[in-house]
């Protein structure tokens, strides 16, 4: 195991800041760490247990009145690997307080509602960890590049977002925002896998080959989202993607590095300690 | 690794039939299964894999309108488990197909409706598998031992919760109703422990002693319980739990054998394979 796992943490390296241009990442590379993929592996189960006891915090701070949750927000071109990132790098976490939403194209319901509703029901509540697979993004992504709504709604999305996402971390919400960025190449391979494997077959939509055709259009929509809603408290993080197992490690980190930040204690007892080790010694 | 693991399926060996008698559970017991602590612990990860394939088709099968869903009730004495069970029995499942639900004290505004209200709310939908940690069985046994409702009222409740429960399965869901069973000597160690690790406090309540005072009327509650719900689709399992590893892997391979009992395969496509496998490589 390497002395040193990053050289810096990607919460800093991989941060979507001012002057961001989405076409300089490298989707096959591995930016702050020079391990091996068996080593990332291993790193990865390793480091379950500390992202375990972390979360187990904060959902032990929310039983004291703690109002701190989490909302980690998963982006990417179909077969980036969304899916894997909830397996493998948040796999350390417990259930009981990890609910996993996956948002899909609307329902007619939902499109009755404003584009934020179906997902401010979806928030974390105090102690919880919400991942969003997919989520309102795709509403300034698929629906621009598909002209799912008229320019001027969807221009005026993003300030909606900005706003949403305010009032969640003013009610205690921490915000990761993450996108995998995958090679065209890589994706095709992705595809073709899927189509090869009978146990894969039914995530495979022909749509997804039509979104292929709208890659650059997509990417475009990315760039402008990532401009426009990478603010200092919640930013995006764009990892490269091609390696399974980076993509999965740097998530992770970014994540541990997150709950580190709200230095989050285990509560203290309010009852009287002494007295009850006394009780329990005698019942 | 044994050759083979159980002599008798605990999905048959642990169900409770007409004639049980909780008083006859030993929790210190291993039944069906002569492997070590060692070779459970590591059984126990190796077939984590086999619960995701399973869980996966269950969540695959929704995807074209398959109803199956999976319900799973896990009761029992404070300390006897049952956070554990979500963390290491069910812990090769994929997130995004679980949803955890713990269920407290009634809130004042679940008290205003009937008991079933928050429950029915809580029921997997297709595709899903829910873990109830506590349930609507607390309305038969807290409620009983503390005198939260009359007696007529608790006793009109088994028929309800029958009723209740043949619709949900009529809808396409599978219940697994388990009771872990411990000793009044292993959950003392357990709670003295619980207050001798600052990690484990905030998990401690006084009324916990109180609860182990009514250990006898609980008891008693749950051995009525277990005779009036347990039915044959819906059978209650009881399991020891004085050994976690045991009780982990014994629940773990009911879950294995009741998703089995679905006989799922991977859906089929609806797509033209050969097309889009040429679309795909030529995009």
């Amino acid at each position: 195991m390497p002395k040193s796992l990053w050289s810096k943490d990607p919460s800093v390296l991989l941060r979507v800041d001012s002057g961001f241009q989405l076409a300089d990442v490298d989707p096959n590379a591995t930016p702050g760490t020079d391990i091996s993929k068996k080593e990332g592996k291993a790193m990865l189960r390793k480091q379950a247990r500390t992202l375990r006891r972390l979360q187990g915090k904060l959902f032990a701070d929310s039983t004291v009145g703690g109002k701190a949750s989490m909302l980690i927000v998963l982006q990417g071109m179909d077969s980036s690997g969304k899916g894997g990132i909830v397996k493998h790098a948040l796999a350390g976490m417990n259930a009981s307080g990890v609910v996993v939403h996956g948002f899909k194209a609307p329902t007619d319901e939902e499109k009755r509602h404003g584009f934020l509703w179906r997902v401010r029901k979806r928030l974390p509540e105090p102690g919880m960890v919400s991942i969003f697979d997919r989520s309102h993004y795709e509403d300034v992504l698929a629906a621009r590049v598909q002209n799912l709504a008229d320019p001027a709604t969807i221009e005026g999305r993003y300030g909606r977002i900005n706003s949403f996402e305010q009032k969640a971390m003013d009610n205690g919400t921490t915000i990761i925002k993450v996108m995998l960025q995958i090679s065209e190449k890589q994706q095709k391979k992705r595809l073709v896998a899927r189509l090869h494997r009978n146990s894969k077959l039914w995530k495979y939509n022909p749509s997804d080959v039509d979104d292929r055709e709208r890659w650059r259009g997509l990417q475009e929509a990315y760039q402008i989202a990532l401009e426009r809603t990478s603010t200092s408290e919640a930013p995006w993080y764009v990892v490269p993607a091609d390696h399974k197992w980076y993509a999965r490690l740097a998530v992770q980190q970014i994540v541990l590095t997150k709950l580190r930040e709200l230095e989050l204690g285990w509560p203290q007892p309010e009852f009287d300690l002494k007295k009850e080790r006394k009780r329990v010694a005698g019942a």
